[in-house]
């Protein structure tokens, strides 16, 4: 890029509205000035006060109009028909004729999805793009894909996963030959379902991957791989579950020391530890899942994301094209084709 | 059962050998006195040691050699073959030859899977026996099944599972009508892979079922469903995620409080409310899994069970034994097939 990425972010995505889209936009802009642009997207009349009042004046932010909105529980098809009208699908429209460089989205995920499917396409040789979800841990976290995209696939979907999870690990997460595992219930081949031991063989031939064998659940967090690759459905199985579960914890331990001032006094000298754990642990720090192999850069984040999650998306998404993601992923691609051939 | 139930418990299985399994058969004797018998198998020069450091005079424990014993890492095809002389084995074949009422092992769960099933078969109409287990939340906690017997399901197996988790959910649990919901990726019925869309055709026109529609891993921790069934692959991944999710989060509060000492003295405040969060969240207080399915009763624990975990195990499986669970879902599946006939 000769000039720096100009980014496009549906304003109307996530629950908490164009205010918190506008406050994550402008922490951006202070960490990382000169390094990337941005259109907002949806409601002008509520994005204007928002952005006066989270002090964006003189940052480069385009604002573009759109009259409607995908809702959170909105069926993906129904929102794609619609997307000449909605925030996502302008977006989108903006990336497509090459007036942003990418676009993100803490909506509808489905949406995002197919909307983005439906209007930019596959890159050349992507049989199926995947969503992809980095997953913290003290060991380094390790990216996980597809988590939903694809609720079916085939065995030659999950190779092209694994290169280009070690594409994205590599540039964007600084690991030299990631080490990619294939998610399965034990670390035997002779382990799995059909999908499983297809998929294995595959893996085992290619050529330029750095192929460690099959990893189970419990890897995701134990720092065996740099890439676990899987089906959509599963891999969608896993990120609800590992979300909850955290969750979960959080809430009973808020409950039980709420209950308890002994341990709401004990939590007072608590607080440093509390917080370094968060940035250890925390989604925000990581914020956006690339939907790697579509024609063009769209990222998708969650949609409880707050300003930090905003501020790190943008800088994940403005890396990601810096490094040219896409391109590496295309030789890649193209390179293990020709070596199959 | 006109006599107390005998349960057969490998005294071999679990990380922690046969001094752990004797504490732990010794806590339940003196929680239930007259409840129930135990028959130990394994290495009696270890055992009979244990019982006497464990205080177990007076109690009904048989012990009955066996030479091998199966190790965690052992593949389950090598230690279903090797099944006349290990633990497990030997175990399996006191329950077949009606000398134990149940058998609980701690152990490698492949091999106590593989040597079930070819040691006492399935119950009738049972296509495939499924492992369940119980996963704990505040919101009451609900069973899913399959986590691991059958990485490769057809939707039938699906429906089974449901009618075997729905009557282990009434007996056991005490829920009326147990709720029923089938694990994909989204409430929609047009969410899903193949076997989700088959399987929940079969599960609606079900008519002895309290089928609540799809569910997602979420679901499995804030209440929705009592059971929740999926293939063994999924669960699989499902249960290990969940595991090293929930080891993960207090390993690395662990570590930040470690290092601070104003967290540590916080901590002295905060012993109540962690003894309460542990005994609604601890596996130890829920320990074991049932094979439903099996023509027997078998039960299998985590490695890493204490002796708290057996304890629980021994409450259940009585319990599993006097409520004559088998014969429930004996009933089940029969009136399913007639009422599909």
């Amino acid at each position: 890029m000769s000039v720096i990425p100009r980014i496009g972010i549906d304003a109307m995505g996530g629950d908490l509205g164009p205010s918190v889209v506008a406050a994550g936009t402008v922490l951006a802009f202070r960490e990382m000035p000169g390094r990337f642009s941005v259109t907002l997207v949806g409601d002008e009349a509520e994005i204007r006060p928002a952005l006066r009042r989270a002090g964006a004046a003189g940052m480069d932010i385009e604002v573009v109009h759109a009259a409607g909105q995908v809702d959170m529980g909105e069926k993906a098809a129904a929102a794609a028909r619609r997307r000449g009208s909605t925030s996502i699908g302008v977006m989108t429209q903006l990336h497509k004729e090459g007036k942003v460089d990418a676009v993100f989205s803490a909506g509808n995920t489905g949406a995002v999805v197919a909307t983005a499917l439906l209007g930019l396409g596959r890159l050349e040789s992507v049989s199926r793009p995947a969503l992809a979800v980095f997953m913290p841990s003290p060991a380094g976290g390790t990216v996980v894909l597809d988590v939903g995209a694809n609720a079916e696939c085939k065995p030659s979907y999950l190779l092209q996963f694994a290169h280009m999870g070690a594409v994205y690990a590599q540039y964007l997460l600084g690991r030299d030959t990631p080490r990619v595992g294939l998610l399965s219930i034990g670390e035997e081949e002779t382990k799995g379902n059909e999908l499983v031991f297809e998929a294995g063989d595959l893996l085992r031939r290619a050529k330029h991957l750095n192929f460690i064998g099959n990893v189970e659940g419990r890897d995701v967090f134990n720092g065996s791989a740099d890439v676990i690759v899987t089906d959509g459905f599963t891999g969608n199985v896993l990120l609800k579950t590992a979300e909850s579960v955290a969750g979960l914890l959080v809430d009973v331990m808020r409950k039980e020391i709420k209950q308890d001032p002994l341990a709401v006094f004990g939590t007072l000298f608590m607080r440093g530890a509390m917080r370094r754990m968060r940035v250890t642990l925390d989604a925000e720090e990581h914020g956006a899942a690339p939907l790697l192999g579509v024609n063009g850069v769209c990222f998708i984040g969650h949609g409880s994301s707050g300003p930090r999650a905003f501020r790190s998306a943008i800088r994940t998404i403005t890396s990601f094209v810096e490094n040219r993601v896409n391109e590496h992923i295309r030789e890649e691609i193209q390179s293990d084709h020709e070596t199959a051939a």
